[in-house]
């Protein structure tokens, strides 16, 4: 399969590097228009870049638009696709139809993690994979191709999919950092708190996880919620998120909500 | 050092546990008023298990008191105590005289993480001690020879411990299940997301983890937001959860707050 990959971000780069690899894909062309970028992926993986539009191969079995959200369709409708190509996006939470091209040949490859040069030999990176009828076949031999975690998911999935990952991994990076703040207001080592952490994570593969809610919240007990919310009282923002994390909890497990 | 365990709960037996595998150390009895926990104790650990107070041993050198914090300081207070011996604690909110003792007799020993029989063997247990002056010796001797990881906090850097592990524990916990259970509504099998939360705890030994904060509240994308909010338009609890999280980072970023 003859791939050419549009950009010079991380994520384009993740796809050049687990893609090369590959005995029966062949990274035909990298477009990269700035042109340090293009060097070093150039360098880095040995495959031929292009920084004009014009230059770009007709030839090819798919292009990945490794680009940001808003570039996408632009890109994509400009791609010189021969009749049984495939186009794929990677912003999990647009639709087929970003592509520019019809849907049809339209796919999405979604990795649902943070894309960092210190991922690309991670193993656990999941892809999630959606496609017209004609590109789901091609979809899917590339995603299996560089990753052990394919799951299918439809435009509608993926929405709650994204919302899923911002709960999951951008709500609760601020809550460690809101910690690790406290932390160094009160001169304490955040070392402390890991390994609750890690425990609370390793929770996830457990049966009846849900249930093993506890705290102040799931047993409410008002004093104690009472006594968190004055210690935060130069952080309002921080209160609030306590309170309405707190009524969340109430609600779940039938709790009577008295942190307010 | 003679010692004496008040209580059969989790944190009992985890105290058992590992203080009866230390030579220096002998646990001269466990106080226990439930009579099938007396049993299994003496049974797992060897020890002489007591259901009066009346029998219990007025030579020990230390009496752990691992019952609920609102009989802590009942139970403190009826101990057959030597001048020199010291009582402690393991509730990390409860203020040293908790105890019911003298405030020189005082400490805490308090694991921060969620003892259940799993945690009993897990080397990562980190122990938070906390003293009057006559005590902190001994305090920290018990400490030291069941954990790697002991840490000293006064009072007042204990209730922003307990408040940050709310945090880290319950509230990540929290948004883990909300997710799983919008996996579950959604026919997505809660995996796809595992890896991103481990890499997202990954994150905290990593230098410059609170600039490392992404999402669509960092990057002020309102239109995301609002497509998160809409997707949890049956779930108001939750709606609220995620308007202050993104609040709270918005705020701590510089970001515009147009999440609302």
């Amino acid at each position: 399969m003859k791939i050419v990959i549009c950009g010079a971000g991380n994520v384009a780069k993740f796809f050049c590097h687990r893609l090369s690899a590959q005995q029966e894909i062949e990274i035909v062309q990298v477009y990269a228009r700035n042109s340090e970028s293009a060097r070093l992926i150039a360098e880095s993986y040995q495959v031929p870049v292009i920084q004009q539009l014009a230059d770009m191969r007709t030839d090819a079995d798919a292009y990945i638009l490794a680009v940001n959200d808003t570039a996408i369709t632009t890109l994509g409708q400009q791609l010189p696709l021969a009749a049984d190509a495939i186009v794929l996006h990677c912003a999990g939470s647009q639709p087929l139809q970003a592509t520019g091209a019809g849907l049809e040949q339209s796919a999405v490859l979604w990795p649902i993690y943070s894309i960092t040069p210190q991922a690309f030999d991670k193993e656990a990176v999941p892809l999630v994979v959606d496609a017209g009828p004609l590109a789901i076949a091609k979809a899917m031999q590339m995603a299996r191709a560089i990753s052990q975690q394919v799951f299918t998911a439809n435009y509608e999935q993926r929405k709650y999919l994204h919302l899923n990952a911002v709960l999951v991994n951008n709500f609760v990076h601020h809550l460690l950092v809101v910690a690790e703040n406290i932390c160094q207001q009160e001169g304490l080592d955040f070392d402390i708190l890991k390994p609750i952490v890690k425990q609370t994570i390793e929770r996830m593969d457990s049966a009846g996880f849900a249930a093993a809610q506890t705290g102040p919240a799931r047993r409410g007990d008002a004093p104690t919620m009472h006594q968190h919310l004055e210690l935060m009282a130069q952080k309002p923002e921080w209160q609030a998120m306590y309170k309405v994390i707190s009524d969340s909890i109430a609600m779940m497990y039938g709790g009577d909500g008295t942190g307010r």
